[in-house]
């Protein structure tokens, strides 16, 4: 499950992992426009998010988190909705990776200061998306692009490993073997 | 019940009103320090938050919130503690009054650049508070001063109106009926 937190929209993305390529489940936008209240829109994020949770049971979530903004104000602002996502995810017992923007941009793009329209044409390639399943806010492809991101860190987890014998097994976890001693 | 946010530390305390009086009910501080993850600590303090909820009910929640910081990570990290702590209120439908430190500050002890030690101080001497029981943290008497300053602001909730007539009725309203109309 991808994330990008906002107080104004609150993007998320469903990706599905089969064999080691991901599909797209589902992506949508938490309008928060209509609640006046500030304390609102967060208790509604927290129970969005969870409801998304308890529908599609993501093992994990990857969060789009900026660690350097605009001004101290704004971050605040940012960091309680960061927060409250981070929170609904925590106490359904899921794992959390944050993702700076650009670090989500190189992943899917390869560039940095890629545009938002960028991220959302390539994640529409890569994911080979419908156009008609394209008509969202840039909210929720650019949580699609996090939850991407988190899959190509990953690498393609659910790929079992096939070792011919203890001698293959031996060379191909040598690496991993050397951190753990 | 007033809470002072932190990652660290977050303190908390609960008022009773009795008549026009504040009187202490209980308060503490919820230690974060021993859980390493970040995002684990934010799950405790929606669970602790909750969890003093459900034990004492308050009626409302005033929170300890800085506007300005020292710098925009510190920010973005303070943000997302108490967007938890808010979130834990706001799905207890307990309405929230933030507070900025210095209006707490002169609300207890009427100086804006009051210390830590002076306001603890002063909320022993207004709120008769054993020596015994002053022996917590500075979080939890900075959450006390919240909780007692959203006491002053309200005024003495539980006191009823007693008019003698609706000429005694207008007389005493007037200035808030001025305000709506």
């Amino acid at each position: 499950m991808g994330v990008d937190p906002g107080t104004n929209l609150m993007g998320y993305a469903i990706l599905r992992v089969v064999g080691n390529k991901a599909e797209l489940v589902v992506m949508g936008v938490i309008k928060l426009h209509q609640y006046e209240s500030h304390y609102l829109r967060l208790g509604k994020i927290y129970e969005r998010i969870t409801s998304i949770i308890d529908t599609y049971h993501p093992d994990e979530l990857a969060i789009e988190a900026p660690f350097y903004g605009k001004n101290v104000q704004s971050m605040l602002k940012l960091g309680r909705a960061q927060g409250v996502a981070i929170t609904a995810a925590i106490m359904r017992d899921i794992p959390i990776t944050e993702y700076e923007p650009r670090k989500i941009k190189i992943a899917v793009t390869g560039v940095g200061s890629a545009s938002k329209e960028q991220v959302a044409g390539m994640m529409q390639r890569i994911l080979k998306i419908p156009q008609e399943e394209m008509d969202v806010q840039f909210d929720a492809t650019d949580a699609l692009a996090a939850a991407y991101c988190h899959f190509v860190q990953m690498g393609t987890p659910v790929v079992e490993h096939h070792y011919s014998s203890w001698k293959d097994y031996v060379a191909k976890t040598q690496g991993k073997k050397k951190n753990v001693i």
